[in-house]
């Protein structure tokens, strides 16, 4: 069944009239009176409405049925990772999403190869919102996860030492706990962060800072993952271990 | 270290001889004699040498240490996956070997959009040997993923049937196992088979037949995953479920 963002929907007293891009949607889907339509919050609840008019301009539909989203995981994680070059952070948000990421920072630390200034990263978080928005819709979720920007990795640090489990991946070096035993030693998980590096990974220096503000060093076997695969098998490690996948 | 296929590479007697494009390849690295590159034998086996000279056509290495590859996994990992249009087999051929699969087979079934002739289908192939080669030189493992195509959902069933677990992911419908589960059920594992549908998924009528057939009808969540993000979250299930992760 087709699912849309309220983003142009405005429900009130069981109608929702849909306009905008949606609204097109639903013409260019063929979506006939009689139909359902599943609109979401984006704050984890669902609507199901029945389509009772459409036009290009506007899309008038009954809600039927208004249920939690049950495409949203009972764990909420958020991804912090190296900001990377190219078109790698459009991948890492896709797949983040869909594997059931909560929220994603990217962060600037010191082996980060592009650092755009504030205009062209507002004009780079504003395209990775829209890929966030793309995924989450496409896969069901109940909500876009946020995509954001930290300038700096102490920064990224505080943001992340909140989380009850803090997973910091790091590529190299005695002391790290493989992934597996870090994320079933802080069972039963309601949320956690999850950091991973740039291309380059982290510095020693970097390693070391977090381990003493209290992260979790924690490898992934030994393959190398790119910089835009290790968060999405971080994530879907956890979904796994808790029961979501 | 920098790490290369023994393609090119003849060893005999203690000393490895560089040709073709991994002698290029070490000069683009500037690497130097007395600098080690390791060299892996496709079969598990890597060669650490050293540097003794290098030109733009050859170069000439000392075998110093020869031990099996660490980047293998203990656990076998056939995907089949219903062949995708585009660019998607691209990523998924990468992402599944950088999270450990061994072998991945494309397979053609109902609602699969893209058919290549036996032609194009060829070109295709070695492509995706080529994608393969190259994330599996990156991300250091010690074989290169065979990437085949099997023109059938019944030969692809008559191929994947033989492996003690069968994990066939199926998207809707009553009976289907979590993922967990499924994997959870069939440890220790020591290989299994993945199969994914393509854009479309299965048709009910696949999926009755692959559970006749005894393959195990999973289901990994409630969330939708692209047809080339699932085999890739299957896989690195099972890596974490089997302590490869």
């Amino acid at each position: 069944m087709a699912r849309f963002f309220m983003t142009g929907t405005n429900i009130d007293g069981g109608r929702a009239v849909i306009r905008g891009q949606d609204a097109g949607h639903i013409r260019v889907l063929r979506l006939r009176p009689g139909e359902d339509v599943v609109i979401c919050d984006g704050r984890g609840t669902d609507y199901r409405c029945r389509l009772v008019r459409s036009t290009a301009e506007e899309a008038e539909a009954e809600v039927i049925e208004v249920t939690p989203c049950r495409g949203e995981p009972d764990v909420a994680v958020h991804v912090f990772a190296g900001y990377p070059k190219g078109e790698r952070a459009e991948l890492l948000v896709q797949k983040c999403v869909e594997a059931g990421a909560q929220e994603i920072d990217f962060f600037d630390c010191e082996r980060c190869i592009a650092r755009p200034d504030g205009r062209a990263m507002a004009k780079r978080l504003e395209r990775l919102a829209r890929v966030s928005e793309s995924a989450a819709q496409q896969s069901g979720r109940g909500i876009v996860p946020r995509v954001g920007y930290i300038p700096g990795f102490v920064e990224m640090l505080d943001a992340a030492v909140k989380y009850p489990a803090r997973l910091f991946m790091y590529e190299t070096g005695p002391g790290r706990a493989p992934l597996k035993e870090a994320i079933e030693a802080s069972l039963p998980l309601t949320s956690a962060a999850v950091i991973t590096g740039p291309e380059g990974g982290f510095t020693a220096a970097e390693a070391k800072m977090a381990a003493a503000a209290g992260f979790t060093l924690c490898s992934m076997g030994e393959r190398i993952l790119r910089c835009e695969t290790a968060p999405v098998l971080a994530v879907s490690s956890i979904m796994y271990a808790t029961g979501n996948l």
